[in-house]
């Protein structure tokens, strides 16, 4: 069954949800990228949303409006996991979150810290949507998917309202916006965001090389899938394919989809350890990659993009800064 | 001859000079943390300024307002010299920074990348003060001093100016403020500021244990000097005493030292990484480092603190955040 698409309405609606417990996230302007970049970077730093990344937005959403006391099934690469976790936990739930063995350590033990029960799987070789399907049964628990509901993309597309906002505050009209997908849930919050309140912005997906399934469906008008399933270092963007709600949104709504690689989304953390002074994880950088990389046609405008999230393991990102790609 | 004494006066005037080419830097609020310390904590996030600390606040104050084209010269651990560094290039006049040969590399490389001369010198041996004197002397330049001077001092007390107006927004009354001190003009700008706008609130000076002269000397009641020259983790907080300007003020406007060791402000800026998501320098940590260790004395009401600064070089936050104290 597909659930029902999702209008601006549910944005507006998650925003009001959600006040209370999400953080209004900073949006963070260097002049040192500025000049390097030549034009106006406004940065929407989710990696400070609480659970570190953008996606407690969307489970809190979803998870503050269910009745009684269901307990939640959730699958996830580790980003979703903890925005449940955290979102069950305020609620009072009990969460079990199936996730993969090769998840970030960092990102297992918070989703731990939170409460929850994990299940592991293999990435290469189990459904994680069967498993999680079979646990909701025995549990008789709810499932919070990552990003298939109307919920989950209303929730995540409270960051782009909150960037526009501010955007709007400071007299900065954006010509560009640059939005993360795995399966495509910010990028279709972001992309209904954008069309009421900020129509004339160009959205661009950015995704890691070889984990461009947005990208090329976008470009073939159909849902494609990647080839393979492990070895991108962004562990939070590798979806097998974009989802069905998510893509009949993006379809209509983003200009196109931008790929970069392992080495430009390390240099992206190294940039932003040095110069921005924050934390990203390599799939919270991809956005900030594609505009230090020049993947972006200037328009000669300002650009927009969410940071997504800076969980990562400290021994990845101590290597990573001390050796940039 | 010692510099008139400022007043809030000068920090509001600061504030209308410096609101162009300063980062209003977000305050940031983390669920994680307030829920560790039991109370709301409002952080100042100077990290991400200009030039990554709030050095550039009463540096481009200053030099905003020279005539001519004179030479600039200045003294600094580092973060006053990216901040000089940054001010002078935008303001177009030549700059020669002294600083301490064992200056973390990453403040040195910025200060060159801003177009700056560097002159090192011997920490333990040499006085600052007289090789910047010679060299002005020398070039007919303009002494911008890291604290001494009203124009500084009431350009650092813009960033507790912003946390104040912030906090009311949220409405949030602070019943502690957490400022760190080298010299005392972070501090000395922020006691002005507090006193004029939010006087209910209690000032506490944090330093590295061992280097605790402005504690020691608020004890006191006169001025003391450090017995060490080197030796802290926190390269930007170990000037030799306070100023005779910044502690006049602070002597009568803040209401006590703390001191924090170097294992707590390591676990500082793990925690800042793995939390919060911001990166910060031992020195711009302390702050944090107090209220994580429990220094401050809870009296029940929110806590402001300013993490100052986030310039550390990659190695030692490698280091750090790999195997945190």
């Amino acid at each position: 069954m597909t659930p029902r698409e999702p209008t601006f309405a549910d944005v507006q609606a998650a925003a009001h949800r959600i006040a209370d417990q999400a953080v209004r996230t900073p949006v963070i302007e260097s002049p040192a990228l500025n000049r390097r970049v030549g034009g106006r970077v406004l940065i929407k730093a989710e990696n400070l949303q609480r659970t570190g990344s953008f996606k407690f937005r969307g489970a809190w959403n979803m998870i503050a409006q269910l009745d009684g006391d269901r307990a939640i099934v959730a699958y996830s690469s580790g980003n979703h996991a903890q925005g449940v976790a955290a979102a069950a936990e305020l609620k009072g739930l009990p969460a079990v979150i199936v996730m993969p063995g090769d998840a970030p350590a960092v990102k297992m033990r918070n989703t731990r810290a939170y409460g929850a029960e994990i299940v592991t799987y293999d990435r290469a070789r189990e459904a994680r949507e069967e498993i999680a399907a079979r646990l909701a049964g025995e549990r008789n628990a709810v499932i919070v998917p990552p990003y298939e509901h109307p919920d989950i993309i209303g929730g995540q597309g409270t960051a782009a309202v909150e960037l526009i906002e501010e955007a709007a505050a400071r007299g900065v009209q954006l010509a560009d916006m640059l939005v993360a997908a795995s399966g495509g849930g910010l990028a279709a919050g972001t992309a209904l965001a954008f069309e009421a309140l900020s129509p004339a912005t160009r959205i661009h997906i950015v995704e890691p090389e070889g984990f461009d399934d947005h990208g090329r469906s976008l470009r073939s008008g159909q849902r494609e899938r990647n080839v393979e399933t492990t070895g991108s270092i962004c562990d939070a963007l590798m979806a097998a394919e974009p989802g069905r709600l998510t893509f009949s949104i993006n379809r209509t709504r983003v200009a196109d989809g931008l790929a970069v690689s392992d080495a430009e989304a390390r240099r992206a953390v190294a940039y932003a350890f040095e110069v921005l002074k924050l934390v990203l994880e390599p799939g919270g950088a991809v956005t900030l990659a594609a505009v230090l990389a020049g993947r972006l046609t200037p328009r000669g405008g300002a650009v927009g993009l969410i940071a997504s999230g800076g969980n990562i393991d400290a021994d990845l990102f101590a290597e990573i800064v001390s050796a940039p790609a």
